[in-house]
C-alpha cells in the first residue's frame, strides 16, 4: 500500500469520497499512473505502455504497470495489489482497459469482478478492436467511467503504439547530431564526435526507448557504428539494428555484422543484390529483408511496413543525410531530436542532417510542434514533432 | 550626484576610506562604469566605448561615458560632474586613461589636475601608443593605480576596438538565421522568413551595435534586402552597407542602390568590372572600392583593410553561405550569432550558413568560446567567439 505523496485538499473531510475529489486530485492520481507506465521498457512491444492505480478514501491501495508482452496488464497488477479492498474503489488507468482476450484475459472483466465503482481513463484505446468498447462494457456493468484525464500526457505514452496499431507502421524518431552550422560531418565524411559526452548519454537514453535503430548503409561504411545500447540487459534488450542497403554494399567486416549482437542486425535490400552475399550474411545469423525498389532508391513506407512485421513499434533513424532526407521527403518522420554543438565545420559540400529533395518553397516549411529546447552540457537539444498536415497546427 | 545603489559592507565605519573597500565593492563601482560605457552608440567610432565613475566616501560623485568621437572622454565627463569634490577621490574607468592628445587633450593630465588619489582600471589600452603609458604617468604623479578590475567585461566592451587598433581591421561578427536542419534557404533560394519576429528584433539590436552590415552580392540578388536599422536617428546612425561584388553584378534597381540611404552603400569590386556601371553608381552617391582579385574570388583580409579606412571598427557579416564560408576559411570571423528556428527545410542542395571549403578533419573543428544559448520566442540563438588558435582554449 502506498500513501499518496501530495497534500489532498479539503482535509477537513476525513472520509472524502473519491467521486468528490477535485479535478486536480484526479490529475495527481493519473500522474502517478503515468509515472508507473513510464517504468515500462521495450519488453512491452508490440503492446502499449500502461500504468494504473487503485484509490480508496484518497489513498492508493494498488498500483501496477504493464511490464512485458504476455504478462498481466497494468489494471490487473494494480487490482491484485489492492486485493479485496478494491471493492468500491476507484481505478485510474492511462489507457482504456482492453475488452478482448489476447495473451491475457480482457481487463474489463477483471475490473468488473474486482467491484471497482468508478474508472478514470487517460486516453481511449486507438486499437480499432477496442476503441471505446472497453468503456462501454464497464458502463453497462454499472461502473462510472470518466475519460480524458491528462489526456495529452497519456497519449504521449502510447504515441508509438497509436501509429503502429492504426497504420501497421512503426513510429519513426529521427536523431541527428551536428555543428551549429548544420553539418553532420566534414567534407571528408568525418563525424566522430561532433557533440559532447552529455549529448551521447542522452542518445543512449533515447536508444533504450526504441525497438530498432536504423541507418543507411553510407553511415555504416563511413562510421562503422555498433548501433547498440550500453549495458543491455534482460530488462533493456538490445534493439534491432536496421541497415538500409539496396545494393548490399555493406562491408562484411562491419561491426554490426561481426559483433556479438549480429542476430539483432536486419539488412533491408532488394532482390537485385548479390545472392551469395545474402546467403553468407544469413548464415552468420543476420536477417535479410528484400523489398522491391520502386521509384526512389528505397521506399520508406515499404521499409516501415516490413519493420512492423518484426514487430517494431518504434524505430530510431540515426542517419545519414540521404536516409533522413528520403524519410523527410516521404513525410515518414514522427518525432525528431536534433543535437547541436557550439562548433563550426563549414563547407558547402559537407553533409547536413536532412538531405533528400527538401522543400522548395518556404510556404511548405515543416514546423515542429511541442518543441523543447534542452541543454546537454555545452550542446543544445531540440525535440519536437513535425507537422505534416498544416491543419494540425 | 548619484548615490551608489548597492549596500556597502562595513557600514559601521562611516568614513570608510576607498582604499579599504572590499574587492566586491570595487567590482560594483566598475560594473557601474561598464553600464555607462554600454550606453555609447556607434557614434564613438573609431574610438572605444569607455565609462567612468568618481567615488568619494563610498558615494558616486561623478559619472560619464564617451559619447562620440571628438567629444570628451569618459574620465573627463565624470571628473567634470564631480568638480572640486574630485580632489582625493577614487576614479573607476573601464579602460586605461589615454596619455596622448588626439581630438581632445590627454585624460591622464585631467586626472592629475583633478587631484584624484587612486585609479581603478578595467583593462590596459590595446592601442600601442598608450598600452600602459597612461598608468605609468599616473603613478609617476603619485596616484595609486590598480588594474584588472572586471577585466573580462571591460575587455568585451572594447573587443572591436582592440582588433581595429592593433590590426587595422574591423571586428567581424557573423549573423545567420536557419532551420534546425541547418538551411538558410530552400533549394529554390527562398529565405524570408525562417526565424521568428523575436529573432528579427534581436537582429535589429545587433545591427545597431555595428558600423557596417556586409553581404555577398548573391544575397542582394536573392533577397533584395535593405540592410538598414529601423528608426535610425542622430544617436543611432544608419550603418554602412557593404556589398561584396567582384563582377559588379548587382541589379541597379536593388534597394541598397535606390533607397534613401544609398550614400551609405559601399560596393567592393575589382578593377575588371564594368567602368560604366561603376560610374553610374558613383553618380548615384554609392561608394565603390576596387580591390585586386587575388587567389580566391575575393580576399577577406583585403576587404577588411579597406573597411578599416572608412573607418569601420565592427562589421556584421549577414551572408550568404559563400561569403560567410570564405571568411570562415580565411579565419576572419571574430564573433557569431546563429539563430535557429524549430522548422525543417531539408534538401541536400539547400544552402547552409557556412559554405566555403570548410574543415576536412574533425581535429580542426572550430569550437566557440564564451557561448550563450538564448531563447528568442520559439527560436534559439547561440552566440560565441570562434577559437582559431587551439592554444587559446
Amino acid at each position: 500500500m502506498t500513501f499518496f505523496p501530495f497534500p489532498i485538499r479539503n482535509l477537513s473531510m476525513p472520509f472524502l469520497r473519491s467521486n468528490l475529489l477535485t479535478a486536480s486530485c484526479h490529475q495527481r492520481f493519473m500522474r502517478k499512473a503515468i509515472l508507473l507506465a513510464q517504468r515500462a521498457t521495450r519488453l512491452v512491444t508490440p503492446n502499449p505502455r500502461v500504468g494504473a492505480v487503485v484509490v480508496k478514501d484518497s489513498v492508493i491501495i494498488g498500483e501496477g504497470y504493464h511490464k512485458q508482452a504476455g504478462c498481466p496488464h497494468a489494471e490487473v497488477e494494480a487490482l491484485r495489489q489492492a486485493s479485496e479492498k478494491a471493492r468500491g474503489a476507484v481505478l485510474y488507468v492511462t489507457l482504456e482497459p482492453c475488452c478482448t482476450a489476447g495473451k491475457t484475459p480482457p481487463c474489463t472483466q477483471a475490473v468488473i469482478d474486482a467491484g471497482i465503482s468508478e474508472v478514470y481513463v487517460g486516453v481511449i484505446d486507438p486499437n480499432p478492436l477496442h476503441a471505446g468498447n472497453g468503456i462501454e462494457i464497464l458502463r453497462r456493468n454499472g461502473i462510472s467511467v470518466h475519460c480524458g484525464i491528462l489526456e495529452k500526457a497519456c497519449q504521449t505514452l502510447i504515441e508509438d503504439f497509436s501509429k503502429y496499431i492504426t497504420l501497421h507502421k512503426p513510429f519513426v524518431i529521427v536523431k541527428t547530431a551536428m555543428s551549429i552550422d548544420g553539418k553532420i560531418a566534414t567534407t571528408r565524411g568525418e563525424s566522430k564526435w561532433i557533440t559532447s559526452a552529455k549529448s551521447r548519454i542522452m542518445v543512449q537514453k533515447i536508444r533504450r526507448s526504441v525497438d530498432a535503430i536504423m541507418v543507411g548503409v553510407g553511415t555504416v561504411i563511413a562510421d562503422n557504428p555498433h548501433l547498440t545500447i550500453r549495458n543491455a540487459s534482460r530488462k533493456y534488450p538490445q534493439p534491432w539494428r536496421i541497415i538500409i542497403d539496396p545494393e548490399l554494399s555493406i562491408p562484411e567486416e562491419s561491426n554490426v555484422l561481426t559483433d556479438s549482437f549480429r542476430e539483432r542486425t536486419v539488412i533491408i535490400t532488394t532482390p537485385n543484390s548479390s545472392l551469395e552475399k545474402k546467403e553468407r550474411l544469413s548464415n552468420a545469423n543476420v536477417r535479410i529483408i528484400e523489398l522491391d525498389k520502386s521509384g526512389m532508391w528505397y521506399n520508406p513506407n515499404n521499409i516501415l511496413s516490413a519493420l512492423a512485421d518484426l514487430p517494431v513499434v518504434s524505430v530510431l533513424l540515426e542517419g545519414g543525410s540521404q536516409a533522413i532526407g528520403t524519410f523527410f521527403d516521404a513525410e515518414c518522420i514522427d518525432k525528431c531530436y536534433f543535437f547541436t554543438a557550439p562548433k563550426i565545420i563549414g563547407g558547402s559540400s559537407a553533409p547536413t542532417p536532412v538531405g533528400g529533395s527538401g522543400i522548395s518553397s518556404l510556404d511548405s516549411i515543416v514546423a515542429l510542434r511541442d518543441i523543447q529546447w534542452k541543454k546537454c552540457g555545452t550542446d543544445m537539444m531540440l525535440s519536437g514533432y513535425p507537422i505534416w498536415n498544416k491543419q494540425e497546427i
